[in-house]
């Protein structure tokens, strides 16, 4: 753990250092990423045999080794323990409402010059989702990848996901049922994302892939873009508080522990204006640290990458600093948080007052958990919708609007040297 | 040029042949860019004189060699005859009115559970807009590119540009002037995409980066995604015309070329239920190509890429063929054009009637014509001020909400193992 003083000498080098290690994973991912999707493009099923039996010691033979069935997932659901089930369904319904009213509407006018424009959005067709194996498979990510997709109107949601030595995670089952995912494949890392790209004899293709994955998935998806859409570039998970001394340490100490328990490269970031309080939230991390059984995890997130900056001036200095981190999670712990949300302009998720922990909004909230990580708030947004639509623009002219507007298009046709462009309008001008 | 008729033996394979030739750059291009990249990043300045000086037979020496400044700009802008400067304005106008209003409203409600959520859509600092130089350096493109940052808010919109052998040009510089342009720095290539995405010396790193250009450029974008937001992975260009036969061949002849006369790449597909009527675009598209003076760049388009395709029933069967395209332009020359665009689900711009030839788009009538090549209208959509904003999700929560929805959370992280997110739930709580 860093702690800094916005006043010493050196504070704007140092600060400027933790900007900018952007904890990558090691480029080594990127030339096997490569081999491996070439091998699934040219080898289809065969590669993911292949694949599957190397890296997740899982035989790809029967249909029921490939693919986990509807009823199956059904059958999750229904034995899940009964205040879990709430639980996931309040998640599910609280998340459609959210990313209901983010659909966006479609255009249709005529202006002025008789011309009529407009935009038209339309869910694109087939959605694929990564659900990691193992530890990290969540339901609560499952939920925030694929109901925006069902919300947008994807008419084909397919989830791919590693079963190592052949065990399924039953909680994501259940999650998947609730969602209504309409197909799950029995394959994980890069092999899984390139079948989804570019398809496989049993695999249809999909237009978009979305989901967190380890760096190989990660890797894929990056060099896939283009070829797909992605959600985005992901990397390790980052939290910055902004508190001042009038909260409760222990449960500012468990809002940073909840970020670092995710990963041992997540970043955990506290700025106050009260040096003691600072001091009090350090004595707490490691009182709550002694209690968690994921503390291995949590202590080494905090202790290479958790920061302490005290400043002067809460309002005054940290809006600045919060803009150059550029967080995926930023929390405002102060009696008006708005007043300095006003100034914060580049962050994921802002989770405003004293009883907002950032966990809230990972689970039941309603906003997508899914975020910008690693400073790319300055031009990404969280997951949503529209990344699962497409907008069609238009025009409509008749005679009039053409000969109303056509001439400048021919005149700028041919000053760029591009005649046909303006024979085309010159020639249904009659001229 | 390809003729094929949707009734006879082996056309669906002929017709996804077509669909699958994506006319991709070569692959060599990726480990260049990759090297470029790199040497940027690592030596800033002193790269870019090289690879200016290597490429683009420029030596950057003085203040004047690097940037071209705002008062060149409005003297390039006063200097233009003026049909042109009106041509350009109202391009400028037009452009402007569509994307203001594709401005995306913020969101701030408080829901039954007494949960206060919202969205605030913010534009990035800094994008940089990539100019071609040369014969590709269009005064359209500029505006097309520039308008929906400065309509989003950017506060610093960056051009670089490539003067080979010291030579600007001049319709550029104007609409740059009229485009609100802060910057503009003469280097090209992937060096300059590099710049603008690491920073140098002398060019401050940018948020996003858009535009066209070569093969070299539009690589190191999508080498760069992630570091930097991007507009597009872009291709060839391509034009699909739906049209019976109660159109005039000439002007559908002219639409096509419109779009071969860009690239030799570029392609024009036509579906016609009249084959009269193709074997008349066809001919006339000989008559025109002889008048041409970008004939030889558009007999190369028309005779390797051109696509005429008659079909048995428009309505019927133009839908499916024009989804599997996913293209670029789509022009509808029938009587009731909406008929049978509530059909097209992919594409990414549509040209409505028998008066709306696609050139009308690319120049005065408003949407952009920065649009998704190569299928990708499956998933990708045109340049809009989206691109240059992103959003930040927001929560807040007082006692009574957390404890409302909280317990569910709690239960949740339980269930993923994530006792540090459940415990700052809990906490406040008082559990």
């Amino acid at each position: 753990m860093i702690r800094l003083n916005s006043q010493d000498p050196g504070f704007a080098e140092a600060f400027e250092k933790i900007v900018g290690d952007r904890r990558e994973s090691d480029a080594g991912v990127s030339k096997v990423v490569l081999s491996v999707l070439a091998d699934v493009r040219a080898r289809g099923d065969a590669a993911l045999v292949d694949y599957t039996a190397r890296f997740d010691g899982h035989a790809l033979e029967t249909e029921a080794d490939w693919r986990i069935g509807a009823e199956e997932c059904r059958a999750a659901f229904e034995a899940l323990e009964p205040s879990l089930r709430e639980a996931l369904e309040l998640a599910a319904q609280r998340i459609a409402a959210y990313h209901e009213a983010q659909k966006p509407e479609n255009r249709d006018y005529t202006d002025a010059a008789g011309v009529r424009l407009g935009a038209i959005w339309r869910p694109v067709d087939a959605a694929g989702l990564y659900v990691p194996g193992g530890r990290a498979a969540y339901p609560s990510s499952l939920l925030m990848n694929a109901i925006p997709a069902k919300v947008a109107g994807v008419e084909r949601l397919v989830v791919v996901t590693p079963t190592p030595r052949g065990a399924v995670n039953s909680l994501v089952l259940a999650a998947a049922h609730l969602a209504g995912v309409d197909e799950i494949w029995r394959v994980g890392g890069a092999q899984a994302v390139g079948a989804l790209a570019y398809g496989t004899e049993r695999i249809k293709p999909v237009d978009v892939i979305v989901g967190p994955g380890n760096a190989y998935v990660a890797e894929a998806k990056r060099q896939l873009y283009g070829v797909v859409g992605i959600d985005m570039v992901a990397g390790p998970s980052e939290i910055l508080v902004v508190a001042d001394g009038r909260n409760n340490p222990a449960w500012i100490a468990a809002d940073l522990l909840s970020q670092a328990e995710h990963d041992p490269v997540a970043q955990s970031i506290l700025i106050t204006d009260d040096a003691d309080f600072a001091d009090a939230v350090i004595a707490a991390v490691e009182v709550e640290l002694q209690a968690l059984a994921t503390q291995t995890t949590a202590r080494q997130s905090w202790n290479d990458y958790g920061v302490v900056i005290v400043v002067d001036d809460l309002l005054g200095e940290a809006p600045a600093l919060s803009n150059r981190l550029a967080a995926e999670h930023i929390e405002i712990a102060i009696d008006d948080p708005d007043a300095l949300f006003a100034h914060i302009r580049h962050a994921g998720s802002a989770f405003l007052g004293r009883h907002t922990p950032e966990a809230i909004g990972d689970y039941v909230a309603g906003p997508n958990h899914v975020l910008p990580t690693g400073r790319r708030a300055r031009f990404a947004s969280g997951l949503s919708v529209l990344d699962f639509m497409k907008r069609t623009s238009f025009l409509q002219l008749d005679e009039a609007a053409l000969a109303a507007i056509g001439p400048a298009a021919v005149a700028l046709a041919d000053a760029e040297g591009l005649p046909a462009h303006g024979r085309s309008v010159a020639i249904r001008l009659g001229q």
